[in-house]
C-alpha cells in the first residue's frame, strides 16, 4: 500500500521513514517538504542514503491524491488542519501527527492554538491511543495520533481511573524530555551548548498546550473531570520521555492498583507493566515502540507513584502513527513496529 | 588557618580543594586517601597539577590534630562517625560530609543507615544548613553538612512552612540529579554507556535516605511533622540537581507566598528568588554556591509549585561546607565561594 | 536456522540479539553468559522484555552442537580461542568477535595478546571484512570478525592502497571512539562523571592492540608492507567511530584516488563514498552497517585526507559479523542489516 | 582599574565577564551588546544574577573612552576592527578577540576574511601568545587574542620548530573542538539532536580560517615556511579543544624532542608537559586557563605525535585574552586565572 509522508523534513517525518522502510506493507511512494521541496531525501538526511530514493516535493495534496492510500501528515498546527482537509477531500486516508484534531472541543483547541482551519472535522477524527480507542481506530479515516507527554501519562493512569481506584483531583504529572520534541526549531535555548548538561522545567502547572489533551482524555476514561498539574522538564539527551505521575488512592489496595495495571496491558504489544520494584529507564525504550509503566506506593503520605517512559519520536509520536495506521488499514498492529531499541 | 580534607581522593573531597585552592583564609595542608596514600596530587587529578603541591596520607586523626585546626570529612558514612570522634578528641573543629550526623534520632539513623559509631556526638553536631540554623553554625564544633537532595528541597519548601501557608501532608518531591551525586561508585549502572541518553527514578516513594532528612528538617520549621513523598532520578548529566515540589496551599493567597520567599531571602547570599515566570536552570547554578528558587501556582488544581535548581557537588555538598566553615570560624559568610558558574 | 550467541551480556552480545530479532533465517536458540547465567533476557536486558524469551545459560560448548549450526563468540580472548575450538569439534560453524583468529601470524598475535589457545586453527580463519574477502568468506566455518578501528581504517584506506595511489610509509590513523567500544569494563574511566565533556588519545603511536591488525591488512592488499601510526581517541559519546587517515599521495591526480574509491565501492552493499565536499558524521551511521567514505586534499602540503564513519557497535562488530554469517551461509549478504539508523 | 567588554553577550564574552569577576584589579564598568542593549546582565545571564550589576549598553566606543582604560571586544570580524579603531583613537587599550588583527598579512587577512576595516592597525597589533611573544605584550596598546586551534598547536609544536627538530612540511594536525568554539550560531547544525552523539570533521585540508594562522606563527617560530594539513572536528561536548599534531622528526634523538618541550615551559605558569607515557585530557583543563602538552614517538614509522588540551573559551580565548591584558598592564601575569577546572 502506497503512502506518503507529508512534511518528512522534520524529526517526526524522519522518524517515520525510518519506521515505514522496514514496514513490510506500506510504501513510502512520496514525501513532501516545503523548504527542501527539489532535494533527495539522501542529501537532506545521510542516513538515509541509498536506502530511500525519492525526492522532496511541495505539499500539493490534490496530486497526491492519486498516488497514495493513506498519508501521514508531520506538519505544524493549522497549516495541517489545511493538508488534512484537501487530503481528506481527495478521498486520501490521514494520520496526522500534530495537535489540530486531538482535543473535541473547538473552544478548547481555540483558546491553546488559534483559530481552527477545518472544525467540521473534529467529529471524523479518532484520537489516536490504541490501548483506549482500538476499536474506533480500525478503518478509521482520520486519527489524531496523540501527543508525546499525553501518551506517557495517560498510559500509566487510565486503567486506575477506570477502575476509579484513585483521586480525580490533585494529579501531579511530572514529565522529563529529551530536546527532540522540540523538533528541528532554530531557539537559543535548542542549542547544544545550552542545553549540554543543563535541564529545567518549563510552562510549570497548566500552561503547556499538552494538559487540556492529558485532561480531555483522563476525564473520559475516567467519566468525570480530571484535573492534572502539567510540569515538563527538557532533559539534556534526545529522545525519550520519563514521566512521574503523582495521585491520592481512594482505596489502601495496592495490589487492586497492580491487578488494574496488569489487567488492562496483558495483552498489549507494546505496553509493558515492569516486575514490583523495578523502575522504568528511557534506555530500554529508546528506539522503540514501546511504553514501561511501573507503580510505587508510599502509604504513609496517602500517595501512588506511576512511573513511564517512552521514546518520545517513536511510542510518543510517529511508532503509534504507524501502529494506528496499521489498525485503521487492517493490518497487524505490531507491522513494522516490533523493533528492539539500539543499545546502549 | 590550616584545614585538613579527609577523604579528599571523590567528588566531594575534589570539589573542597577546588573551592578551598581560593579561599583568602583556609590553606589546604594535608590530604588523605586509603586508596590513594603515597602519591601526590597532581597524579591522581591531573586538574590540579601546578596548583596544589601535596601528597594523600592514609588516615590518622591523631596525627592531623597538631597540623590543622579544621577538617572537612568526606568518607563513607560510618567511617566517617569514627574518624569524626577522634579528630573532635584531638581537639580539631570537623565539618561532616557524610550522613553519620544529619539525623537528630538515632534510631531513624540506625533504621536507614544501620549502627551509629558515634552516637554520643548526635547532640553535638549542628545541621549545616546556614539559611535555617544560621545562628547555631557560628563558632560550631562539629557541623553535619546536609545532602544534596534535601538542600534542594528544603530551601524553597522551608519559608512556605514556617508561615503555615501549605499543607504538611500530601507533598510530593520530584528530584533529578546529575550522576556525581552517587561519587566514584564503580557500578555498572554509572558507566558512561548506560548512562549517557538514559533517565530514570530510583528509590521512589519513601525508600531513599535523604527523605527522613528532609522530613526532620521541614517538620523542625513547619512545627509539626511533615510528610514528603520523594521520587529521585538520575539525570545524563555530571553536576547539578533540579526539584519540584508539590504542595497543597492553605490558602488563594499566593502573593502571600511570594513574599515570604522574598522576605526569607532578601538578605541571603547564596539563595536566589527568580521573578515571577522564570524558571531555575542547572545551568545558571552549575560550578557555584547559588541555590534558585521559583514559585508556580495552578489554582484550578489546588497546587502550588515550587522548583529548585543547585550544584549537587557546591551548594549541595562542599561549597556549603566551606560556607559553614566560614560561619563556624566567623570568617564572612561568602569567603571563596563568590564564584560565578562555568558556563556555557 | 537455528544460531548461539555465546557471551551474550556484552555490548556486542546485545547489539547481536537486537539484530538477529529481526534476521529473516536466523533464530537465536541459545544465549550464553558466565556471569548471568540462570536469569532471563528479559531480567538483564530491560529492553528485550517481551522480545527474546530465553534465559541465560552457562558456557558449554559441547551442549549446543546439537541445538545451532552457527554461534557468535562474543568473549574475550583466549576464552574465546578455547571456545571456538570446542564449537569447532563439535561441527558448528563459528563467527568469532574477539581478536583470537585476526592476526595470522601467531608471532604477532603473542606479542600483543598473550599465549595462543588454539594457533592450530589460525589457518582456517578468514579476516570478515567482506569489502576485501568476500570469496573466501561463503561457506567458511571458521570467521574471525574485524576490530571496529581496523574497519574503520581500511574500508577508505584499501582501494588507494591497493592501486599503489599512495606511500605505504608514513601513514596516519587518528580515530575517535564512542565508549561502548570498551564494553562494560568496570574501570573509573569508564564511568559518566569521567567521560561526560571529556575527550582523550590513549595508547598513542604503536600501542593498540588493533595497529598491527590495521598494518597486516593494508599490508596484504597493498603487496608490500605498510606502517601506520595510531592514535584512537575516546569521545564522550556512547557509539561510533570517526577515522582520519592521513597519507602520502604518490601522484598528483586526485581524480585517480576519487575513481579507486568511486570503483571500490559502487556495488557495496554498505559503504557508501560521500559526494565530494561531504564529511561524514557518526549520525548518519549510527545504528546501522554502514560505513560512509570520504576524500579530501591538501595538494600544497603532498596530503591526502581519507575520513570514515561507522557504528562500532554494528559495521565495526556485530553487523558485520551477521554479514559474514550470511556469506557464510549463503544468504543474501544485506538480511537483517538494512537498517536505518535511528536519528536525531 | 576599570575595563569594558565590547560584545559581552556572546560565549567568550561571557566567558570574560566570569573570569574578570574575580579579577584582583581590573573592574568591570561596562557591557556591550547591540542586540540586549537595555538587558540588565542577570536577565539575559541568569547565572551572574546577583554578581554583576550591570545593564548592556549599544556599542559606543566613544563614549567607552572617558570610563574606561581597557576594552577586551568580543565582536564578529570587520565588525571588531572598527570598534577597535575607535577604541585605539580614543585611548583605550585594546585586547581584539576576533579575527581581525591576528594576520599580519592584510592579502591573507583579506583572502580569508574579506576586506579589512582598519588595515592601517595590522602593525600596531601583537599576536597575543604569551609563550610566544610574552615581551612584545608588556605594554602593548592592541593586542590580537589567538584562535583556539592555533593556540592548541602551536603550543605543542613551537619548541620543536624553533629547536628544529622536525620537518616544516608534512604536519598534519588533528582538532576535535567542544561546540562553544561555534559561538551562540543559530543553525541547524548547532541543535543539541544534531550534535548529541555525534561527531564529525569539517573543512578539511586547508579551508579553515585557522590554517593559515597557525601557518604564520609556525613559520615565525621555525624561521622558514611551515606547511599544516588542518583537519577540525565538531565534539558532542561544550568546552575544550583536543589536538593532535603529526610531525616527521629530523632526528632519532625523541629524548632532545622531550628536553626542548621541558625547557621552553618550565617557567611557563599556564603549559604543563604532562609526564612521559600521560596523554592529556579535556577534563583536566576544563574551566581553567591550562594546556597541558604531551609528546610520543613512532620510530618505525617517522613520526612524532605532539597531544594538546585546553578549554577553547578559556585559554583558547576569554583565559589568554586576560592573561596578554595582566602582561600589557604590568599586573601579574597570573592575576585571575589561577582557577581550577571545575571537575567532574
Amino acid at each position: 500500500m502506497k503512502v506518503a509522508v507529508v512534511g518528512a523534513s522534520g524529526y517526526t517525518g524522519l522518524e517515520l521513514l525510518r519506521i515505514l522502510l522496514r514496514h513490510p506493507e506500506f510504501e513510502v511512494a512520496a514525501v513532501t517538504s516545503e523548504q527542501r521541496a527539489g532535494r533527495s531525501v539522501g542529501e537532506v538526511f545521510p542516513a538515509l542514503r541509498g536506502r530511500l530514493d525519492l525526492v522532496f516535493e511541495a505539499v500539493d495534496p490534490a496530486a497526491l491524491a492519486g498516488r497514495v492510500e493513506l498519508a501521514f501528515t508531520a506538519l505544524p498546527h493549522a497549516a495541517s488542519a489545511r493538508a488534512v482537509t484537501a487530503l481528506r477531500e481527495a478521498g486520501v486516508r490521514v494520520v496526522d501527527l500534530s495537535a489540530d484534531f486531538r482535543l473535541h472541543s473547538r473552544d478548547t483547541y481555540e483558546t491553546w492554538y488559534g483559530p481552527h482551519a477545518a472544525p467540521e472535522r473534529l467529529g471524523e477524527a479518532v484520537y489516536g491511543l490504541p490501548e483506549l480507542h482500538r476499536e474506533a481506530l480500525r478503518g478509521a479515516s482520520l486519527i489524531a495520533a496523540p501527543g508525546c507527554y499525553p501518551t506517557s501519562a495517560l498510559l500509566p493512569l487510565a486503567p486506575l481511573l477506570r477502575a476509579g481506584l484513585v483521586e480525580t483531583r490533585g494529579i501531579h504529572v511530572d514529565s522529563k524530555s529529551g530536546v527532540s520534541g522540540a523538533g528541528r526549531t532554530l531557539a537559543d535555548g535548542y542549542l547544544f551548548a545550552e542545553l549540554d548538561g543543563n535541564c529545567h522545567a518549563y510552562k510549570p502547572g497548566y500552561a503547556h498546550r499538552h494538559a487540556p489533551e492529558i485532561e480531555q482524555e483522563a476525564s473520559e476514561v475516567a467519566g468525570s473531570e480530571v484535573r492534572v498539574t502539567f510540569v515538563p522538564h527538557l532533559l539534556p539527551t534526545t529522545r525519550g520521555i520519563a514521566t512521574s505521575v503523582y495521585v491520592r488512592p481512594r482505596t489502601g489496595d495496592v495490589e487492586a492498583a497492580r491487578r488494574a495495571l496488569a489487567s488492562a496491558y496483558a495483552g498489549e504489544p507494546f505496553v509493558r507493566v515492569l516486575p514490583e520494584g523495578e523502575t522504568p529507564t528511557l534506555q530500554a525504550v529508546r528506539g522503540s515502540n514501546f511504553c514501561d509503566v511501573a507503580l510505587f506506593a508510599d502509604a504513609r503520605n496517602d500517595t501512588w507513584i506511576l512511573l513511564s517512559t517512552l521514546d518520545n519520536l517513536c511510542k510518543g509520536a510517529s511508532g503509534q502513527a504507524v501502529q494506528c495506521a496499521n489498525l485503521a488499514c487492517a493490518l497487524p498492529e505490531t507491522a513494522g513496529l516490533l523493533d528492539t531499541s539500539c543499545l546502549p
